[in-house]
This record gives structure tokens, sequence and C-alpha cells, in this order.
């Protein structure tokens, strides 16, 4: 496999590409597992005003029609939330690398119990990049997650 | 709540609508608990060379960006993949209601356990929709649900 680190890379751009257009800074990308960039992604919610373009959701779509993903791995800047665990899971993609779980933990525990190799990162630049965000713009992080606001 | 069949009318019109563009026949539809219809949509893999969108993605995405879902159903014509399923958890939709589980089951009962209402049909029309396609084209529906062909 190769370098996870090198992977992550392409994600961090995708990553800090969403926070300049002023959405919210995750990004993904889809390898196979010899290391050929297949798809790579973005959090589009605030550029789109679609809330099912998470990261990951957003590098699958970019990558097009496969036929199947067992040879394929997804590289994303953050834990993936249930949602894109559960697309990593529906279509067997073999592993995920993740830059950081430290700001928010989705389903990559649930997904190793499948099966799925998880490699977690403590990336500092993922770290902060969503640390950043969150304090500044706490409504728009908690609508990505389908968290209601406390008032 | 609104009657189950009545919701699930609006994804079966979303289901034949696909089938008639040549596409996978799933529909789904996101309704308030009060029965108001927020977004509707249908499997969209080979109309649009998308891979993510799942009916009840393109459902979601169709009604836009809300604060949250936790007032909110999900109404589909087959029983949600892991992706889809996934999607449900994440954003905190309060019930499924699923057309038929008989062509395909995925991730319901694991709603169910996370406090998911789930309503499960057994529609007739959904079952045979279902059936008619995955015998002509089934090459397609294992690649929606990311399955490899066996040769």
């Amino acid at each position: 496999m190769t370098d996870a680190a090198a992977l992550l890379a392409v994600a961090k751009e995708e990553a800090r590409l969403g926070g300049s257009e002023g959405g919210v800074p995750i990004g993904a990308a889809l390898f196979s597992v010899d290391g050929e960039l297949l798809g790579r992604g973005h959090n589009r919610r605030v550029q789109d005003g679609d809330p099912s373009m998470h990261a990951e959701t957003n590098a699958f779509r970019n990558a097009g029609r496969r036929p199947h993903y067992r040879d394929t791995i997804m590289v994303t800047t953050l834990s993936p939330c249930w949602y894109c665990s559960g697309l990593v899971r529906q279509f067997g993609i073999s592993g995920v690398v993740i830059g950081e779980a430290t700001t928010f933990s989705g389903g990559h525990d649930w997904l190793a119990e499948h099966g799925v190799a998880i490699t977690l990162l403590d990336d500092a630049e993922c770290v902060a990049m969503m640390r950043d965000f969150i304090e500044r713009r706490p409504g728009i992080w908690y609508e990505d997650i389908g968290v209601p606001v406390r008032e």
C-alpha cells in the first residue's frame, strides 16, 4: 500500500480548497490499492447548497461508475460520519485512511469490525482546520452532522 | 403520522419514473412528520452516471439544507442499503417507511436498534419492479450495491 501520508496529502488539498471557498474544510479522495487516484472531492454543503455532498461522497461521485470497489481505498481528512461509513461498507471499499478523529468521531470502529482496514492518523493540520471552522461557524458544522444546535 | 401507504405512493411514482428513464427503479421521498413533502427523488446511477445518487440520497439532496432532520421521515420503495441507512442514522431522521425488503435487505434492522421507527410494508408493485429490473439488468443492479458480478 502507498504511504498513508502521501494519500492524505491529496485529501488535505481538497479540504483547504473547500475552506477557501467558504465551505466545511473536509476533503477526501478515492484511490486504487495501487495508489492510482480515481476521484477527489470536498464537502460542498455551503458551495452547492447540497447536504448530501460530504467529502467522501463527493470523491466517490467524482470517481464515476465502477463495477465494484474491492480494490479501492478511501482517504479522508476526518473520521467518516455514519453516512460516509455506510458508503464504505455498502460498496465494499477495502480500506480507509483518516486524517484525524479528534474533532469528530464517526463510524470507523464499526467499519473495522466489518473487515475494513482502518489507518487512523493524527494529522495536526487536519485537526487545526476543523477546530478553526467549528469555532468560527458552529451552526454550519452542526448542520453538517445533523445535530440540532442547542439554544 | 400520515398513512404509510399514502407516503409510499410518492416514492413509487419516483421509482416508476426512474424505471421509465432506463434507470434502477427505486424511489424515495423525505416528508415532515406532519406529512409535508420536503424532497423526492430516484436512483440516478444510469441517468447521470452518478454512483452516489441512490434514491434516498437523491430525495435528501432535493430537500435542500435543513438545520436538522429530527422531524422528518424517509420513505423508500426498497430496504435502504448501508449507505442510505447511514444517511438516516447520521442525520437523525426519525422514521423510515419501506416498500419491501424481499428483493434486497439493507440496514433497516440496524436503524431500528438505534431508535429509528421502521415501517416495513410488503408492496407487491415494489417487489415486481425490482424483480423485473434485476432479471433484465443484473449487471447494473449488482453494480448499484457494490457487489462484484460472479463470472
